[in-house]
């Protein structure tokens, strides 16, 4: 399983691709797709787009997994996420993956194992569980915990119990 | 010119396409893209992606227009509305056209010649000004007046000048 995690933002975009073999984590890849705040919004979100395609075309993860957002702290920033998720989710889809969405709460229990844990302490176990030699940002941190969190929140022993047959 | 318009949303999104030929409009085609609410909003999402690239390869406008938002009810239809519009703007992209964003009070001023037009009159122009034989769905009408709105945006006296030189 070759999961590809995004924390979608108009700014920066973040992503990280995690695989899942003999039951470890393996880091592939992560990076953060950069877009100028004076650009107009419809190239900015074009540039995403494209950045996304090309990672899914490079790297080939058999499924993807997005943060999911409820609240936001207003009207004007959760149009503009919303813009960048839907992006996102089009860019998957394009891919022709699977997408699964989890919440902020859900990544950081599977993955710090406290769901009120802050950046750094994310930052800090994705170095730690894919042996990263040094920290990556928090945008790759977030999307690599995303991954991450997929694979943990998928039914692995029954997996492992169908392969014993 | 050609012009690709689209009302985004989640639940249905409208399109319509517009030539603008010999200084008049001809209407080419519009429709609605609707998805069911009980689908998970990914699989929406790649819906309207989806239908959106093959309207744009089916029909080959040569520039798009969507309506720009900056208002909105509350912080989740504001998160909605971001998602559709950033799957229309992808879908655009990915056909390599320019965008355009028109706010809807210049839209109904372009076409209704009154910035606070009810929905009504909108459909009602458009059917006039595209000599539509029946009214078309008020998400359609939508969209074409928001093409129509960047075709009368277009300085076109200057393309005229141009063209006499």
């Amino acid at each position: 399983m070759r999961v590809l995690g995004i924390d979608p933002g108009t700014v920066v975009t973040g992503w990280g691709i995690v695989e899942f073999r003999d039951r470890k984590f393996y880091h592939i890849a992560n990076g953060c797709i950069r877009t100028q705040a004076k650009t107009p919004l419809p190239e900015r979100l074009g540039n995403i787009f494209k950045s996304l395609s090309k990672i899914i075309l490079e790297h080939q993860p058999t499924t993807a997994s997005v943060e999911e957002v409820f609240v936001s702290r207003n009207v004007q920033s959760a149009l503009k996420l919303g813009h960048a998720r839907g992006v996102a989710i089009a860019a998957i889809s394009q891919g022709r993956l699977p997408v699964h969405e989890y919440t902020a709460l859900q990544v950081k229990k599977s993955v710090v194992g406290y769901g009120r844990a802050e950046k750094a302490q994310v930052q800090e176990m994705v170095k730690i569980l894919l042996s990263l030699p040094k920290t990556a940002s928090e945008d790759a941190s977030d999307a690599l915990a995303v991954a991450m969190c997929h694979i943990n929140s998928t039914p692995r022993l029954n997996i492992i119990k169908g392969a014993k047959r």
